[in-house]
């Protein structure tokens, strides 16, 4: 029997994060979250497979996004454009006050090496799944895979800058500037 | 008390290799590999962490080569010439001898989701250190990252295609058209 408990997933994963931060990953269980909230661990088991996915369920949002950008790009777009749509696609998962949660998953990460492997694995399945969306749409398979990776690099280098303490413009911004760099790095070995 | 055998760890990589191809990586053992060649599981443990640093062992080598490249590039080389001096130096690892044994190692590893993981990991960090070493030549931050990835993507796409059915061009001539290619995927978007 599944209970519908209203808000259930969003406060799990507020109370997780606050946890993780005060406590430490490591040192947090999924029964401590539950509690946080009033909620068994059950619920939680209904909600997250363990308590690393609170930190990485919004993946499959940011792929679907990327995807559906390289399906929104015009029909003979180029590899690159079809990349620049999916990263302004993935943009907007990233709002400003969607930042202070990013800055405080990432603290979380960055403190604990085997968060910073899933992350890297996760990145690494986002570029293949962009390859694949490029193939589909006809780019053969080299320029698939470079086209997709340099993507990814720009979507990480923003992301890093976006979350950078001080940092106020949007996430898209960043990304054009970073793609921006990634091109005339290119152009300057032309 | 190490006694030297002559040749061992060479003599166990091959029979490692031998072993994870015709009985499967998750089924081959240590002893199994040291069996294979008259020596001791110990002696094995000696050479190699465990059965897996076998396949990996030599992404120290690969590591060193990039740096050595890096640092070998002229005083006001932009980031990408600094990351073509590692990609060249990276090249001489790959001689068309090693062709083949590079081709059995991609097919035990594709058939192994871990030891994907432990590969795509692996690659992550040469790119770490690939954008130290090009921080450490003064490239800025965010531009080291972009760089670095963006030498290791085409790295990537140059080993699948060397390693591809048929491939008879040396490594370094399809690192070049991969990163003609990069260079010229960005050209289009300049």
């Amino acid at each position: 029997m599944v209970r519908w408990e209203p808000g259930a997933r969003e406060r799990l994963q507020a109370a997780a994060m606050d946890l993780y931060i005060s406590r430490g990953f490591e040192k947090t269980t999924a029964a401590d979250i539950a509690q946080a909230v009033g909620l068994t661990e059950r619920t939680f088991f209904r909600h997250f497979a363990d308590k690393r996915e609170v930190l990485f369920s919004g993946q499959e949002l940011l792929e679907q996004a990327l995807l559906d950008g390289v399906a929104a790009a015009a029909p003979h777009a180029s590899p690159l454009e079809m990349v620049e749509f999916a990263l302004s696609a993935a943009a907007a998962l990233f709002p400003a006050e969607r930042r202070d949660h990013s800055r405080r998953r990432q603290t979380i990460i960055s403190g604990n090496p085997a968060l910073q492997e899933r992350e890297l694995l996760k990145l690494a399945g986002l570029a293949s799944a962009v390859a694949a969306a490029l193939r589909s749409r006809g780019v053969p398979d080299a320029m698939a895979t470079l086209a997709a990776e340099s993507g990814m690099t720009v979507f990480g280098v923003a992301f890093r800058k976006w979350i950078a303490e001080g940092e106020e413009r949007s996430f898209l911004d960043i990304e054009r500037e970073v793609l921006g760099e990634l091109v005339a790095m290119a152009v300057g070995a032309a």
